[in-house]
């Protein structure tokens, strides 16, 4: 999608040396637009954990192109075996990067000589980030006919508000995003629509990161605090709620950025329409119940207690609390499938359960 | 309560000149604690207005005094109206505001001479000041014992888990505190309690000041972002959820703090208790309807694009967005009587319902 009118993906091979991965440093969004080179594994790993790239689809695209370095600098199996465990490592919960190193394994198995699988590797991982953008492709064009159905009951000139949470964007995968795609598609097609973004603290992708892009793409938005989604459902002002996921159980468990819970919430409570919009790869095939199984990150209380903000130009991290005060980060939470109207896939629409799930995807069938 | 081991009310007349009101300016905490004189009607207008002063019981208490010192200061009875009535406009939602400025208006209604008015008046504002802290006091001894119920079923050293949101501590009040009291009560009956202190955006009164208090009191607490709660709730980390209000319905429904409503849900959906605490001048005894008739504050975008925070030693004002997104502010929402347990007042304790709210007021049946 676009920055200041140029289109860019959030991953790619640097044009003048393939043996260099680009991204954009995310971690400076939206008050700064850097691309930064990532030269080694090390690189790769600091770029995940750190936050610099983040999303599920960009986390699994990243670990693709990890692996494309890894192959390059290992020294021997053992080695490359190291690196893709300490790859893993950084960011438990996020399915895709398990995903993605796997299918590099997979994909260089057979490889005969070093150079073969370098060549494997690479090819691998720009398919993995081709197959992510397309995937969002079309999850935008299969979730847009639920906003044109919406734009349909409006009067002339009354937007389709939608309200989403963290960053389910292009900035979280390759390209188009999985929850803005359908927005896209929908600016594309016309339809008048204003987007709720919640801040969603305590890393503020809402805020920081979906602002920054719909404000690029000149798609209408409002930014509002995480406490608000709840009040303008009860007062007609949200018309369909769109969330990605990092993890959803294949009984239809969405685990998610922390708080989207509380949202599903009050989108049942309010009889508004709550989609979840992922990619296959996000599907976990293995646990039946998300709330006890989906492993929760914990992070430092550090990042409750600070928030990333501008201040006389430069970013900085004001102390929110009293210096002594203890406090306690979660990242992700569970949404059980009776909060969720549907999810939103490459394939298709289906229901948040086994049976709806397993309809679409058959070839996941014992 | 304590700061530093002295005991404080938030608001006072100063001790060697009782012309001049003493507050805390509360938009400086938890970093600073300064206190300063209030000499004139504006001062108060500007200290209810720019949230130097806040919560329900502080601000009618400030109106209180402020009816005193605009007494002193009118020049006749149309400036006096039209000094209550600016007060009255600062924060449309609090009805504790309108509440106190009446109050003073009938005790003075009949005072023969100036000097007299101001006696009236002066004593008037301590006795509202005082009954507050009275009324504060018992709802603790009133919530006490659901604590103690919950601490029964604790195994030895297991503490009891209370979430609680935005600030209605002693802070919001003239002392003890609404929400908090209970909590209060409980660490004086020796109960091993620990309170989960919802940061609770845009004003972040949770993280300063609710964890300010607990801090000086000594009351073990985590803070966490809004969005955490639920997640908690659905893991059997939260016990209780006790929260202020700012206006209750005389049906039952609890305007505070937006996000409360969030909470709500999240609580029923965990089946864990969920109480309102609120001195019965809290009550509004004229709507029915909570969700269409209670006024909604908006404030500027400004505040949810900001944060204030501690940067350098000094109290600054990050932008947390893209400069140009614009973004929305709302303060206050409201929860049905439904996702509410109960609602703790200084006359004992009654359901969410006009029935058992009548109960305990029966003089306000009609």
């Amino acid at each position: 999608m676009k920055i200041n009118n140029k289109h860019y993906r959030t991953i790619w091979l640097k044009e003048d040396d393939d043996k260099i991965i680009q991204i954009i440093d995310q971690r400076k969004l939206p008050h700064f637009f850097e691309i930064v080179d990532l030269k080694t594994v090390n690189d790769i790993i600091t770029a995940i954990h750190d936050l610099h790239v983040r999303g599920a689809g960009l986390i699994g695209a990243t670990a693709g192109y990890g692996m494309y370095l890894a192959v390059m600098q290992a020294k021997d199996d053992d080695e490359l075996r190291k690196f893709s465990e300490d790859m893993i490592a950084t960011r438990p919960t996020a399915i895709n990067l398990r995903w993605a190193v796997e299918r590099q394994f997979k994909a260089i198995k057979n490889a005969k000589t070093k150079q073969e699988r370098i060549d494997i590797a690479k090819k691998t991982a720009i398919k993995i980030a081709d197959e992510d953008a397309e995937f969002c492709r079309k999850i935008g064009e299969n979730g847009v006919k639920i906003i044109e159905d919406i734009a349909k009951t409006k009067k002339p000139g009354e937007p389709v508000n939608i309200l989403t949470h963290c960053n389910a964007g292009w900035l979280a995968f390759v390209d188009y995003g999985s929850a803005t795609s359908p927005i896209y598609a929908a600016r594309d097609k016309g339809i008048n629509v204003h987007v709720w973004v919640d801040e969603t603290r305590p890393h503020n992708k809402g805020s920081r990161l979906t602002a920054f892009e719909l404000l690029h793409e000149n798609i209408p938005h409002s930014v509002i605090v995480d406490n608000v989604g709840g009040h303008l459902m009860q007062h007609g002002m949200v018309d369909l709620v769109i969330v990605g996921s990092d993890r959803t159980t294949y009984t239809g468990f969405v685990g998610n950025q922390i708080g989207t819970y509380l949202k599903a919430l009050a989108a049942h409570d309010n009889n508004i329409p709550f989609y979840v919009t992922l990619p296959s790869s996000t599907f976990d095939w293995t646990m039946r119940d998300g709330i006890k199984e989906i492993p929760i990150e914990e992070r430092e209380g550090h990042d409750t207690k600070t928030v990333e903000g501008l201040v006389d130009g430069k970013i900085r991290e004001p102390l929110l609390t009293p210096k002594d005060s203890p406090a306690k980060t979660f990242v992700f939470d569970v949404t059980p499938p009776q909060y969720v109207t549907g999810l939103i896939t490459e394939r298709g629409i289906c229901k948040a359960s086994e049976d709806s799930i397993l309809e679409l995807f058959p070839e996941k069938r014992n």
